[in-house]
Order: structure tokens, then C-alpha cells, then sequence
């Protein structure tokens, strides 16, 4: 089958790789309709964190089952599913306790399953707790779009947001404007906050952040946009910040803006970052996130996807196939596309 | 007047000060009832913080009040009231928000009034906002000690509780056997903790830890601690880990021993502190805390403290008067005492 492969800094390719196949009886094999390219594919691709050269690489994408092990019950050949970044039983105490991220059978794709995302086969272990079926079949591209931001960057903007506890009335400062943080002001403006202020400094960005609920754009970095959120917020700071970035920079923006008694919630894959503990926690500042349990949330998200309340798949700003996948990566590299879309196959 | 006096590292001494004062209209002088010593108070005692010789010290104490400003109206000369450990406003955004220790126009005592807790009287600013009436005059002496809890350890153990979000059912582990670890313990209780696991070396605390609420004691430290708690919890990990020490060994464990999507509460001052954020990142774990806003939850736990419901007065394992505080000092140094009470006035 056709996969993306991993050749070194700055060089993915389409390849050829082993067929996906069943190899425990709780598997199933999705053929990947629609497939994308995550900013945190991009740690690898600039050479910012570690790669095997050869691995296959990616982990969005939603599919058709198209094999199914024979444990699968609820799961069949021919479902359209969403698949989350990482897979999970569904039934452990951790998954109980929502965070289906840290599954005591779980794993991550590629590193536990051996398929990438990006490709036209993935295996997907633990499949009834981990693919969730997507009701209809006659689903418009927008929508589709917008599904296959459950598997990861919608879910991921959501969790910033619920691990900084916003609620209702609160103004949010979203530190990021990716794909995820884009997100995160959809998520925030769903939980009911009522002033989001968004840092960005690139047009398209803030026109789409405005789209999705931002009610304040920053353009400032650094220490001026502290300065500039503070004056926003009558010196106090933000009843939340999300962090949706992961840099040193990002991440020390969030704390000097979050308000006593807030919690910065964070997202980002943490590159080199340093908690000023004793600073924050003479304010009452915390901290509280991690890799997104997209499972947990993609019942409710999914329901908002297809009713038509949230179109998160706005995002996808470069719509390709999965044979120019050097462009899809170098497009989001160069920050000419928020986000990569690979169109796989039909439904 | 008479008031403790820091001499040195070690040497805390009763001594003359200049009679305590109205500066500002808003202020009060407080006549002392009780005071007591703070966990806190021992970092300087012990020369593992600074401190200013001929300063005075102490920040808990409840009393009588003898003078007030002219802007004072809802305070009257004679009250019996509760002073917590910082002052403020209680009308800023921050207090609003529920954090009186980040009140805009607040500060903490001694440093920000010039009088310290430990003393005949102690000049209180903002003592509209600051200082809470306690209803009835002929309370019992045990009574009179779960009062002068709220002035710091009871509303401080309350807040780690607050801070790490513990609900009805949970588990908790409680790292620290400390007078704000045994009231952190209560304050689980009371905010509906099913299981609540004390980290505790000493009988008597033990005892006490039992009497409040836990359910099992882990005599353990480090990695046995970290061990023995896991097996409890079946490998899970806690609900919420409050962290009420301040040492950089009592925060590891804590993260240690926190499942993954829980917060960390902390409230002990940090002291050579590190953040593990990778590792806490990757496990979805938080940290929330900071010095307790005691003011904020005064009103509830005074309510609790006078039906009878709650008596964290029990810490009080030695009492004696200003003269004794050399031994109220030492004894705290030497864990011969949990926490020392001295008996200043009577009401």
C-alpha cells in the first residue's frame, strides 16, 4: 500500500509499505478516506524532536473499516468512522476518568500500531473502544473536513479549554494560532465564554479566528502582548489561557496573562519548557493539560460537527491528494496553509 | 507593647515594640486573644529562608478589636473577630474572583502592616475587608482554637483541597502531616472525599490524621510512598494529591502519585521546587495552589467550625503565652509539637 515514510529532516515521501493486517483479534483495518498533516508532525519534520528515518508518519484521518478481528463486535466492515490520534480500550479506569490518552492498553499512532495516518491503510488495535462510527453516509466535504478535525485538532483545542476550566462569561486568551488554537476558540466560545481574545498575527488567521469567535485579536508577542492583554483586562488578566503552541515563549505568554486564581491550559508538546513555579505560584497560577483524550470528547463534539453549530474543518486551508504530501508539509512549514488535507479515497 | 521578635536564625525572643497604631482610615488595631506558630514561620527559624533580625513575626491570630479608623463602619470597637494571614479589600477583581491573597490594594502580615501576629496588639489595614466577626461571645476554648485555624492552616489545607478540585467520591492522598496536611485532610472530608490516604510518619499524627477523616496511613517516604500508594490504588493513582509541605521531595510525590487527569494541589511554600512538566504533561496531570485565600473561605468554615462539624483545633498540641515562645518554637523545630498556640488576652 501507499504510505507517507519518514526520510530524514525536511523529507517525507509517499512510499511503498507492508499491507495493514489484522494482527490481534481486537483489530480493525480502516481504509483512510481523508488524512491531514498535524502541527506536531512538524517537530519532526524541522528536526525539532527525534525521528527514525524509514517509520511511517501521521495520525489523523478518518476511513471505512474494512477488516475487522474477530473480537470486533461493534464495529463492521463498511462503517465510516473517526479515528482518534491515539487508541484506547475504552474501559480501564483512566479511560473512566476521561483521560483515554492514558489507557493502560493504549497507544499511540504510528509508534503502537505500525501504520501512519498518512496512508491508504491504517490498523487500528483495540478498535471498539477506539473508532467511533459517524451516523448518515451522504456527508458534504465542509463536513467531512470538519470530522476529520475530531481525530485530533478539534478534540485538542477542546481539552485546552476544559483543563483551564472555562465557563460561562469568562474571557479566554488563546496563546497560538494553529490549527489547534483555532480550535481552542471554538471550544471556548462554545463553553460560553464571552470575550476570547486571540494572538495572531497573520491576516488569514485572524480573519478565521474572528470567524470562529475571537472577539479581540493580538498581534503583539513577548512581553507587548502582555502588555497589551493586561491593558485589555484592566491589569488583572484572563479568567483562562490556552496554551496551543508548546514553545518556551508561548507557554511563559500564558502564565503572565492568566489572572490569580486561573489555570493555564496547555496542549502544545512542550519543546524546552521551564515552569516558573515559585512566580505562579504566588499568583494562584496553575497549570493542567496534556495530550488531548479526543475519544472521550468526540460523542458531544460530533453531534455539534453534524448538526452544523461548530465547522472546525475550516482550518484546512490546502486541500491535496496523498501523492503531494511534499507540498502539504512545506505549505504548513513555510506557514502558507494552517493545515494540510489529504484526500485518500472515497467513501 | 509586648511582641516576638526575630533575633537571628533560631532565636525568636519577646521583646518591646512600639505600641500598634491607626495609620489609615481603613485600618484597625486588633487586641490578641491567640496566636500561634506557623509551619511557616520555621523556614525562617531555620535560616532556610531570610529574615530580618529585629522584625517582628507572625501572621495568625484572632481578638479583640481596640481602635479603628474613621472609615471603619462595619467593624466596631469590642468585636471578636478573625484576622486572616494576608489583608484586602474583599471588593477587587481578584477578591471578587475569589483570590483575597492577590487583593490589589491587600498584603500580608507582618511584612505589609508592620506589626506581627505574635503580640500583645496588631495594627490591621483594610479591616472592613480583612477581618470577619465572630458571631456569640462565651465560646469554648476548644472552639477558641478551631477559630484561630481559619486564620491560616484550616482555609490553607481547605484551599489545596479547592485547588485540586476534590469532589464527592474521590481519593485523595494528603503529602504532608503538618497542621495544614491534618486541616487539608478535614477539608477533603468535607468537600465529600470517599477515601482519603494520609502520608504520615508519627503515632500521634497518625491518630489525629484518623480522627479527621483518613481512611489509611502510609508511613512510607520517596519512592516506597510513591509504591505503596499505587498498590492502593490499583495502579491508578489518586484523584487529587494535596501537596501541603513545600519541599521539592513532597511535590514529586505528589506528582507521582496523581492519576492521570488530576491536579496537584499545593499550598506549601515552595522551596527549591521543580516542575517535572514533560513527564506531567504526557500524563495529563496539573498543578493549582498558592498562598490560601482564607478570607474568601472564611464564611463557610467558620459557619462548620461553630455547629461543631468541623474542629481543626485539634492541631494545637502545646499551649502557652507570649512568654513561653522560645519553647512554642523549639517545639515546633523538633516535632515535639504539631503546631504551638499562645495565649495572649482573654476576650
Amino acid at each position: 500500500m501507499k504510505a507517507a515514510i519518514f526520510k530524514g529532516i525536511g523529507n517525507i515521501e509517499i512510499g511503498e509499505r507492508p499491507d495493514s493486517t489484522i494482527k490481534e483479534p481486537t483489530d480493525a483495518v480502516v481504509r483512510v478516506v481523508m488524512a491531514c498533516v498535524c502541527g506536531s508532525d512538524l517537530w519532526y519534520y524541522r528536526g525539532e524532536s527525534d525521528y527514525t528515518p524509514g517509520d511511517p508518519i501521521g495520525h489523523e484521518f478518518i476511513g471505512v473499516v474494512d477488516q475487522v478481528g474477530d473480537d470486533v463486535k461493534n464495529i463492521s466492515i463498511g462503517d465510516f468512522v473517526i479515528s482518534p490520534f491515539a487508541y484506547c480500550d475504552n474501559t480501564c479506569p483512566n479511560c473512566k476518568n476521561g483521560i483515554t490518552t492514558a489507557c493502560v492498553n493504549g497507544g499511540f499512532i504510528p509508534a503502537g500500531n505500525g501504520d501512519g495516518g498518512q496512508g491508504e491503510f491504517v490498523r487500528v488495535p483495540l478498535a471498539e473502544g477506539t473508532l467511533v462510527k459517524v451516523p448518515g453516509s451522504d456527508h458534504s466535504e465542509e463536513i467531512l473536513a470538519s470530522l476529520l478535525t475530531l481525530t485530533d485538532v478539534m478534540g485538542t483545542g477542546h481539552h485546552a479549554a476544559v483543563s483551564a476550566g472555562v465557563k460561562e462569561g469568562d474571557t479566554v486568551a488563546v496563546v497560538g494560532d494553529g490549527a489547534v488554537g483555532l480550535c481552542a476558540i471554538i471550544a471556548a466560545k462554545r463553553l460560553g465564554a464571552e470575550r476570547i481574545i486571540a494572538l495572531s498575527r497573520y491576516p488569514a488567521r485572524q480573519e478565521l479566528a474572528k470567524e470562529f469567535g475571537a472577539t479581540d485579536i493580538v498581534e503583539e508577542r513577548g512581553e507587548a502582548a502582555v502588555e497589551a492583554i493586561r491593558k485589555l483586562t484592566d491589569g488583572i488578566g484572563v479568567d483562562a489561557a490556552l496554551e496551543c503552541v508548546g514553545t518556551n515563549e508561548a507557554m511563559q505568554t500564558a502564565f503572565a496573562i492568566a489572572r490569580p486564581g486561573s489555570i493555564v491550559g496547555t496542549v502544545g508538546v512542550p519543546h524546552g519548557v521551564e515552569i516558573p513555579f515559585q512566580e505562579i505560584f504566588f499568583r494562584n497560577v496553575g497549570v493542567h493539560g496534556g495530550p488531548a483524550p479526543v475519544r472521550a470528547y468526540l460523542p458531544e463534539l460530533l453531534e455539534d460537527v453534524l448538526s452544523g453549530k461548530i465547522n472546525p474543518g475550516r482550518v484546512f486551508d490546502l486541500k491535496t491528494d496523498l501523492d503531494d504530501i511534499k507540498e502539504a508539509y512545506a505549505a504548513m512549514d513555510e506557514r502558507r496553509a494552517i493545515k494540510s488535507l489529504l484526500r485518500v479515497s472515497s467513501i
